[in-house]
């Protein structure tokens, strides 16, 4: 991807969190990325195509500071971590006070908020958040190999929708990002306790 | 309160679930209550007056919906539901496919996403949260007397919390209402029996 796209992407990224998708402007977006409107419309078919693929840029962004950080996050001594923490420090990432963290949440937030009366992005946002709750079920598995298939989801799907619920209160100052985090970790434990009841 | 007054509020909440709080305008919204502009100036002292009351009314009307919806689903036998029964019509009842269910969690999500970079809203919202919590906090005490107040709080702000992020999925389409509704039931079974587990 070129790296002209990259800051488009990167600006509209910005600018949703800011102003809402409702909010997007051209004009707005071309000074965010220090770019001129015709290369904007150079590189992007129109409005739905520059949606969908911000959207998919904000999941990929979301992916990438996981996976980094879960890099980070081994243990010094070498020995890997477990499978429960393992999963706690992925569904953490989220909650955390970093200006990326921060961005990502809030334009996701309003790119699933504009699905409301516009269904354009729907299609997107179901397959991301299908593939999200896939990945922390996969991780549930982890923690309890012997739990039932159906049961995983079910608990993905809870832990990861709690998960937008509290990020959602934190961003919006409703919630201490300590508090966000505690209930966070505490449900995780509920939903482990949970799994254990149905083996 | 006048009628006048109830108009406008119906109005911006309508306005706020369709154009969120940075696209009410005061010409659509005095169109959409069918008053004069000056009629607006003349109830609501600026903008963010307009907005606190909204948040208010839009709160007053779903305790109102709750409180209707509760006594008209007591068993036509007069034998009054259990409390676990009660928490879940409470619970679920924001879950529903009903045109001011809607509006009124779409406007709840507006609002709450435009204190994420304006101020203005947040202790109104915090209040509004924290009193939600703490009647769920209640129901679930009812549920189980013996849990401790902390851990009754506790799980009463992760089923909330989850409340507003399935809210938030089906809401957008990611989510169809019965799976919605399904994890919150299963959610309560879960907070529940983590409770017991405290006793």
């Amino acid at each position: 991807m070129s790296d002209r796209r990259t800051a488009i992407l990167e600006a509209a990224a910005t600018v949703i969190a800011r102003r809402g998708v409702r909010g997007l402007r051209v004009e707005e977006l071309a000074a965010e990325a220090g770019v001129s409107k015709a290369l904007i419309y150079y590189h992007f078919e129109d409005r739905t195509d520059l949606l969908r693929r911000t959207l998919a840029f904000v999941n990929n962004r979301a992916e990438r500071y996981t996976a980094e950080q879960a890099a980070a996050g081994q243990p010094a001594t070498g020995a890997p971590a477990g499978p429960l923490r393992r999963l706690e420090q992925a569904l953490l990432l989220e909650l955390q006070d970093l200006p990326h963290v921060r961005e990502n949440s809030t334009a996701w937030g309003e790119l699933r908020a504009s699905a409301v009366f516009d269904p354009e992005l729907r299609g997107e946002l179901a397959l991301a958040s299908v593939i999200w709750v896939r990945e922390v079920a996969d991780q549930l598995g982890e923690v309890r190999p012997t739990a039932p298939e159906s049961a995983l989801t079910a608990s993905a799907e809870r832990l990861t929708a709690l998960l937008e619920g509290l990020s959602a209160r934190w961003l919006s100052g409703i919630l201490t990002l300590a508090d966000a985090r505690t209930r966070m970790r505490e449900a995780i434990g509920v939903e482990v306790a949970h799994l254990d009841r149905l083996d």
